[in-house]
């Protein structure tokens, strides 16, 4: 029997970690509360709550588009326009989500290195007050960013003034948080406050989890609403105790900061191996869990009998790696050594 | 310390069925294609098509709402209007949102016992053609419906052959759909059959799974977009074979329908208590897993002390009693037995 | 040739008042700022003030739909709700615009005359806090009714009292405001300051204009971003100036009030003639220029070959006869004749 | 007193034609059939008949967004893209009204000179059957463009033929599609026809009227449940016969081929007239009646305290000029007399 690709595709291809797993055998006991009124789910938050500050609120939803929309609709009136990168995951890959959902526009910048740039967001600063035109409204940054960058503290420091500056709420696309704090060597909080983030999308299933994200509020004004625009998204779990669990073992004895560590560190393995060889180009800087690479497509093509990823732009015949939480240093030696030989 | 509350709240309230949580143990091995490209996902629709057919189309979304919601935008345009219950799901516990994400109105028929009738759907038959009405264009009937009735095959063919006659599409909210096969003593494509059904929401979540819901066509011009309209109303899960997996448990071995019988029997066996007791009067027929009773004030407050329950009917002291696939028989012992002492 | 069918179908069918279009004519001279910059805008927006005080802020809109789900887009969030009359010409006859534009929910009052109930809303206040149910925020009111029926003060206070303490927004569907002031023998600012309306549609079409309807916040807060709304949901007119200056002529020498008293004693004086015939039974109190009369369909059939008015139910046979601005007494003897004869 | 400013800022500041005029004045006799049922309407389609075609379905709505906006609701499901230039009206000047009411992304292509290109719309047709991406479908071309530039016959064939083997969707925004007829000296059709038009939205206003648009049809199915989509969208005129009457003034005698004649006319003379001028640089080919100039900041204030028009790109000192069907030969050679002295 043919043995499984090994996965160089997505960290939603990895599965659960075991000790996510576990929580979630081990609430299964009895009924509890649904929708959120159980005691797991007022732990985890509270767990949430000591990682982000004590006046974060929290809201578990299913997955990343919900978090993200649904936060956006926290964030504007229809009227009102996103400011993001021109590849942020909220344009590219959530189908049009945030303009079905949130009704509301997105205003395109040219990332660097996957980064929106100061100079970007002036441009879309435009025509304030003038009724024929969206209003910007809303700052959205990924971090890690779709390129596996990841903001320098500076770096947030700076769009977070420029973003009070000008009135912009600042959301940050969170899915993989964790990789950035690894990769910064820093704690989710110290980013959140750089980056002056009103509304935060926190992923799980990157992360390890088996699904489950959290938006968070700094800005309670904000949060007004959201119980409400959770359910009419169709973000509310009833039986929400198995969302809490996993987020609960995922915020406890570091298994986050650990996952996410794995990741970056198999990211740089594998950065080291393909470094070597020269008919591959490394595109980005690998900060997190993520390496693109122009590889030559012959080779793509023998490698994808073996591995699963995905070829990124193929005019330039550029392949996106990423790993995860259990990518193993063997995985990463074999894909190596297959291209090699 | 307090032993926790007994529920008859909700069959959200009950935990996974062992069966359904070993189903996610077991396939977390290694990675999986994402976004449902997974053989288990593969393999649960399988299932389900030896269940309902082969020409069913099948998606897996996160919850209810999701599920009825993604149902209805696949069913009509935002002029177009849904018929339903007054008091159906959609209409009084979705929060709105068929009408914010479907953008379609809801033309409200009283029910007779949970049930629809023809002359309720009858009488918001009205002002075809005229561009300032919104057109009717579905029936959505919930099977069991919300009072824990079940509508007869009889019922439900004359419901069909009115729909059809009248050129509405059926839409079926099957929360509770194994229940209703339990209590019919039939399958589930018997009753999809009967009804006409044009597109289904599944539930899996009440049914003992952890979260999960399907989305069946049976029509499948109506499913040509709905890719897109998962991903868009944020219901696509990245992991996706875990929601897969629980799937297979329910709808192997019968233990769907095994659940359903259960709770079905126990709410039979909690009517027959409640029959006994002259302060009590039960007001619907308890044909699946709910019982509805007015009690007195004094009697619900010294319950809610020991048991998880809802007031249906402030004004009635009218209650709302579930179970579910694992409700014991010395829960509903204790409970009578409380209520008599 | 054939002479044109006599029109007690609606004030929609008659035409423009001579002096509204000489405004027209009048101020189509030479360039003007468009969308709204110009000095007859300025002017017209004066006059409302003047009408309904200094702090009111006006919108011109296109039509009565427009004026509406705008003011209810400017009131609500799509997981709010809004409680009107079960015939409520938002819930009958504007297409479900406000579910597809403003995304909320309309909840039903049956009316008595037309009018709604406080037990109507009472009932309607249900579920405050909980996040499965839509939070009832606005009540929406006409004046005068669908059935030309028209509040008293007294009444429009109590819903003022009721809705203040229960932090329910009053938005007031004035489609034929001047005809309820012509009724009640008051002044446009009277009503409105009786009823608590936060927000206003002032209709102008069927008074006399073109077109042209009026959004009036008296709650500046809700004003704060209609600039944006009504350009997305397009209702921005270029060349204001021509709606504009039809309000002017409206609000000038009482035109709008004479227009109105008008239309109101046409009503009266048809009231009068088929109040003798006794096969003819009026359905509704005759308040505005709205008759509701049931009578044989034979009788329908004839007087349909010699004039256009709506059958509004047909089950009952009960037609709909409105006067306008225009409405003359011989059209009125006409018609009872041929009733008669 | 001072005399008011000239108009250079838009065909939207010039008041209504004469003959216009004189048709809504004409058609103020006596009562007629609302909401389009009446014999003006009829008559105004038929006459859109004789000049586009026999097949093609006409509907008359409020405004250019309206149009507009109505048009690609038609033509989309939310998850569906329309591809358009980066300064189109519906990107730049509609307040997010295509994403609020039709809910879809626009995805936007560099133009030239205001075109569209191939090129451009080659790279957005992406991921085309990917569930996470949106599905072009339309592709929207202004003629004549934001930039007062005019497709040739020829560019509307190649785009066509792109938009075909696409499967792309064609919609022309035609606000101002009469100053393209007369740019290329030939009939509307005749463009219409070139560019394999599904959708058209044809510009009255800007054309000499006072208000109306029209969304014209050429393929039947797309038109199938526009009447709802029109109410719905709060663009169904009640007195609709006043924007028929003058949608036939329009089409009578050349009227709006002679506007536009006349509007081009003038934007050449005063290009011809600033040509001369070697502080003042043209920046776009004057093909219909808009001219887009580099000038000193000095002189534009000074200009702006006699002439209105707009300053497009305050970082280049550009400046729009914009003519209509009633500028004067003597204004223009106002404004060059006061630029030279």
């Amino acid at each position: 029997m043919e043995s499984p690709k090994i996965n160089f595709a997505s960290d939603n291809y990895a599965g659960v970690h075991p000790a996510v797993m576990q929580a979630m055998v081990e609430v299964n006991q009895g009924p509890a509360v649904a929708y959120g009124g159980d005691e797991y789910t007022a732990a985890a938050i509270q767990q949430f709550k000591q990682h982000l500050g004590d006046t974060a609120e929290v809201f578990f939803v299913f997955n990343g588009t919900g978090a993200n929309v649904s936060a956006l609709c926290a964030m504007t009136q229809s009227h009102e326009a996103v400011i993001c990168a021109e590849k942020a995951h909220i344009q590219v890959d959530e189908c049009g989500a945030p303009e079905k959902i949130a009704g509301c526009k997105l205003l395109l910048v040219p990332d660097i290195q996957g980064k929106i740039t100061i100079e970007g967001m002036q441009a879309q600063l435009q025509r304030i007050g003038d009724q024929h035109h969206v209003q910007a409204r809303v700052v959205s940054i990924s971090q890690s960013t779709e390129y596996g960058t990841v903001y320098t503290l500076n770096e947030l420091q700076e769009l977070a003034a420029f973003a009070k500056e000008h009135g912009l709420y600042v959301h940050m696309d969170g899915a993989r948080l964790a990789n950035a704090a690894a990769s910064l060597q820093t704690d989710l909080k110290t980013i959140v406050d750089a980056a002056g983030v009103d509304v935060l999308s926190f992923g799980g299933t990157k992360n390890g989890m088996m699904l489950g994200e959290a938006v968070v509020f700094f800005t309670p004004l904000l949060a007004k609403s959201f119980l409400y625009m959770r359910k009419q998204n169709m973000q509310l779990a009833s039986k929400m105790r198995f969302i809490s669990a996993q987020f609960q073992a995922l915020l406890s004895n570091d298994l986050s900061l650990k996952n996410a560590r794995h990741a970056n560190a198999m990211a740089q393995y594998l950065a080291q191996g393909l470094g070597k060889i020269n008919s591959i180009q490394i595109t980005h800087p690998v900060h997190a869990n993520a390496i693109f690479a122009i590889m030559p497509p012959a080779l793509i093509e023998k490698l994808h009998t073996r591995y699963h990823f995905h070829v990124w732009d193929e005019r330039l015949s550029e392949v996106r790696l990423m790993t995860s939480f259990n990518t193993q240093p063997e995985e990463i030696d074999a894909f190596v050594r297959d291209i090699i030989e």
